[in-house]
């Protein structure tokens, strides 16, 4: 089993909810790697008998750390339309009835019509020629990822903070919603592309935007994702980013498979 | 009473729910104009009082149309951390407990730290010089607003989809965080900047963060707010837009107090 597989691994329980657990392999610095969870609360939505159609919009907001344990997921089909759903999906652990975390999501049969790319696909360079990310000592999930630089520019005085990077799973999988849900969350805190100083962060609210299907995102396969991304406003405590990820269609051109954003506290 | 708070205003009632009626003012086509919704899903929370610090985040998915009627706010504390608090809040109509619509949001005490605008504030000639947008007939709430366009390019098959635009209550109304949300909804779909013919949309979801605190709000006061907003990509029955909105501060200077984003079903 592949240990992005392991890691999002839920089990169903009789009352509806499902139970997980923390993986150790994705930690980050006090809780989990914001992209595992995020993808965990998608899961338990995917893996739901009553799901309709696939993932078109998904807000996690993270309200405190998760500790290791097991946890509970808690999904609440809100409403099915005819050709789409609304779900709510809570995590929680120990004997508390307080969300960890809290999720909406929005679901729908996707269909052909007229389509058009506004964003830019970014130029990069071949893999090949990039090197991986280099990060502070006691995060476990940044090697679980190839995280492919062209540049390296973290730590340091930037002008601005947009920054491209190829990125996929260290051991190769072919790209699922789960995944990619994950790798949205792989862009760097831009606050350290602007100012050199370490402080403590945490992401409050990430949110995913699909722009694909399965069958486009099984296409796409276990090849690296163009992803790029840049800081917008850093004041009073918090700082937004927004960031697109590229994948390839079946003829090998550029893709667009997810626009991102988030909300991080800053100290 | 200003119209705009006329159309948020919550009665509380004896369990804890609130009781609001859709406005006649801010009508759209099949429902309320998406931004007075999202501003009264936020002003559900505002007026609550175990309310902590201010509005950073807020994500409204849009599950049905509401009927001109009626309908009541299910807020839920989730969660208070020492300086934080994380929100649901649902809004249901008639006896169904289905929820039409539902939010997530994320309040803090914000502090002054390390600040600075990644996001370039956009070249504005002055309101004097714009010219009202130009609607189909039918929609009642862009007259509840000042909606000031450089130039018009909404309705023809442009490049790219790229809008700037002065916005305001058309009656003044000094700024807030509810009326700051309904501005967020003011940026017309993108799709109709790429693509001459109509064809029906609806909001899935919005997303807003908060830069400012309620001071620097009440600083702007009455003024236009600058807004830029672009499409990204159109795929598969949807499209996603993201925006900014720019005040001033005390000293005049450009204060960016919102980025937002949205998803929007399309035929």
């Amino acid at each position: 089993m592949h240990p992005f597989d392991e890691a999002i691994r839920l089990e169903p329980m009789p009352d509806g909810s499902l139970r997980g657990h923390t993986s150790e392999l994705y930690w980050n610095f006090v809780g989990p790697y914001g992209g595992i969870t995020a993808a965990t609360m998608l899961q338990g939505l995917l893996v739901d008998a009553r799901r309709l159609g696939e993932p078109v919009q998904l807000t996690v907001n993270f309200a405190a750390p998760l500790t290791e344990s097991e946890f509970r997921l808690k999904p609440r089909l809100q409403r099915t339309n005819r050709n789409s759903q609304h779900w709510s999906i809570d995590l929680l652990q120990g004997e508390s009835e307080e969300a960890v975390i809290s999720a909406l999501a929005m679901f729908a049969n996707r269909r052909d019509t007229w389509s058009v790319t506004d964003a830019e696909p970014p130029a990069m360079p071949a893999p090949e020629t990039c090197k991986q990310a280099v990060l502070r000592e006691g995060m476990a999930w940044p090697k679980m990822y190839a995280l492919l630089y062209p540049e390296w520019r973290f730590g340091q005085d930037n002008p601005e903070s947009y920054s491209k990077a190829w990125v996929r799973d260290a051991t190769p999988r072919t790209l699922d919603f789960a995944s990619l849900t994950s790798i949205c969350d792989s862009f760097f805190p831009r606050l350290f592309l602007r100012r050199p100083q370490f402080v403590p962060i945490g992401t409050v609210s990430m949110n995913v935007y699909f722009h694909s299907d399965a069958q486009a995102l099984a296409d796409h396969g276990e090849a690296h994702l163009a992803c790029e991304g840049k800081g917008q406003i850093y004041s009073r405590g918090f700082f937004d980013q927004e960031a697109r990820v590229w994948g390839r269609n079946a003829a090998g051109a550029p893709a667009p498979l997810a626009t991102t954003q988030k909300v991080v506290y800053k100290e």
